[in-house]
């Protein structure tokens, strides 16, 4: 094996944060719904984890106005460090301390001349992408609990086959994929290649019950094509769109990927995984199953 | 009935905010503990809405360093407010709307050249209290869920009998009495006046199985005893050395609040306040129920 089959070609992500949260209103008022703890833990950081988990060195977040306790979260806090170095707290303080060291991340405001969509944040980071370069995009909104994390099962497979894009999915219910973009797989390929993403089809109509959710290793060609795509439904910019276009003359893997899928962007899927995490978490997770139990529910 | 019956003589509340909030870092690296959200509100707003629903028209936070996202949360959100305007979320215009309007509130740091405790909010808060004046504090840890909001619970109290101090207590199982500060109840009174509260009492010792927590409605005599209360365990000033103090002297009543106190305080009563909210949210009670059941613990 090379030395240039042994390191990653992948090493920099790119993070959407910059939604209002709606939904999560009054919580978000004056914070990003990504700052939201899943426990004890914001939602943004597991995010980074995740990332550097898989060999990512660099990482964007596109924000907007209002959101510098995001920055603030992954700079260090030197009066808290003292207060915990003072107190004998030396496991907070280690965690404290390695938060910035985790990566290096850039922040960037989303444009607010520039359509919304979920593909928007891509053409606020492509400056700070170089046009050889191929990246992780995330949505700030999906987590996912794996073995081996998500981005870098994502990574592996863009490195076996190079495709122009490799999309996270995962199986759904069939009687649930109006909700989700769901993938249309080629024939005759072994490579999970697929040829189409369709928007909330109703069962009847839907290619599949692959939905697709918000982890892709993209190569420059997406940024390409994005460049040259209109806006689609509500008048937003849609990564949906530019893969579509961009399926149509390159090879696109949608790769089913092993672990599970949690969203938490609405209220009750962000309770769910909270419960969800707090399950697997040592410290918590039995006297959580014997108060869920003690309900009776 | 007399006007002056009528009209409730406690209308200010005092809010201890400015912990550290150590055992949910990161999450609270760079935002005050009371700003982690239940589900989509953070725990202090509700804290501010049981003092509005119980009469209170001017509250006192008393915070620290790094905590302007409570401040910002109580303030107007002008383009945030525009934004819903504009997309006709009406709903959350209006709520959003609602939250500067809820009282006065009035910030005050807490001094870090005294010392700590649960009874140091109060020093740096007294020059905004009359030294007439009855007043509310409230722990920023501690939510009840009850139909009479418990500090108008405390407040009906104290107008009835006048007392230097209500505490509000909680029947807790006696096997764990030793997690709390338990009250004994003076004899042959009917008004639940104590003559002292025991810290962290072994279930063989404990005076009562009754364990105070976080809602008190005070007299003035008690910033005047707190003044001259010298600090207790671990060099701290505590609220329960005010009131042994208090109770030699003056009437202190240790009220059973109807409803359920819940801590929020580490993360797995954090997590159970959770869980309770949303079993009693119109919204989302019927799906969170569902899938917690399909949990099959």
């Amino acid at each position: 094996m090379t030395r240039a089959r042994l390191k990653s070609s992948v090493t920099k992500a790119v993070i959407a944060a910059a939604g209002y949260g709606t939904r999560f209103l009054p919580a978000t008022k004056n914070q990003p719904k990504e700052m939201l703890p899943i426990i004890d833990k914001p939602i943004i950081q597991y995010l980074v984890e995740e990332a550097v988990a898989s060999g990512i060195k660099d990482i964007i977040i596109v924000t907007r106005a209002g959101q510098t306790t995001l920055e603030d979260h992954f700079d260090s806090h030197v009066e808290l460090e003292h207060l915990l170095r003072f107190q004998g707290k030396e496991k907070y303080l280690r965690e404290i301390q390695e938060i910035p060291q985790l990566a290096n991340i850039a922040y960037v405001r989303q444009k607010k001349h520039l359509p919304y969509g979920n593909a928007t944040p891509l053409l606020c980071a492509a400056p700070l992408i170089k046009d050889d370069e191929s990246f992780v995009y995330m949505f700030g909104d999906d987590l996912v609990q794996a073995k081996v994390p998500a981005v870098k099962q994502l990574i592996d497979i863009y490195e076996k086959h190079h495709p122009a894009a490799v999309l996270a999915v995962q199986e759904v219910p069939w009687e649930v994929v109006d909700r989700y973009g769901t993938v249309h797989y080629k024939r005759g390929t072994r490579i999970n290649q697929i040829d189409r993403l369709v928007e909330k089809a109703k069962p009847e109509d839907a290619p599949s019950n692959m939905a697709q959710f918000g982890r892709f290793v993209f190569s420059y060609k997406v940024i390409e094509t994005l460049r040259k795509t209109p806006t689609g439904k509500d008048n937003e910019l849609w990564v949906a769109d530019t893969l579509n276009r961009l399926a149509k003359k390159e090879t696109v893997i949608a790769q089913p990927i092993a672990g599970k899928w949690l969203t938490t962007g609405d209220p009750l899927n962000y309770l769910k995984a909270t419960v969800e995490y707090a399950l697997k978490r040592p410290d918590l997770a039995e006297d959580f199953k014997s108060y869920l139990k003690s309900l009776n529910l």
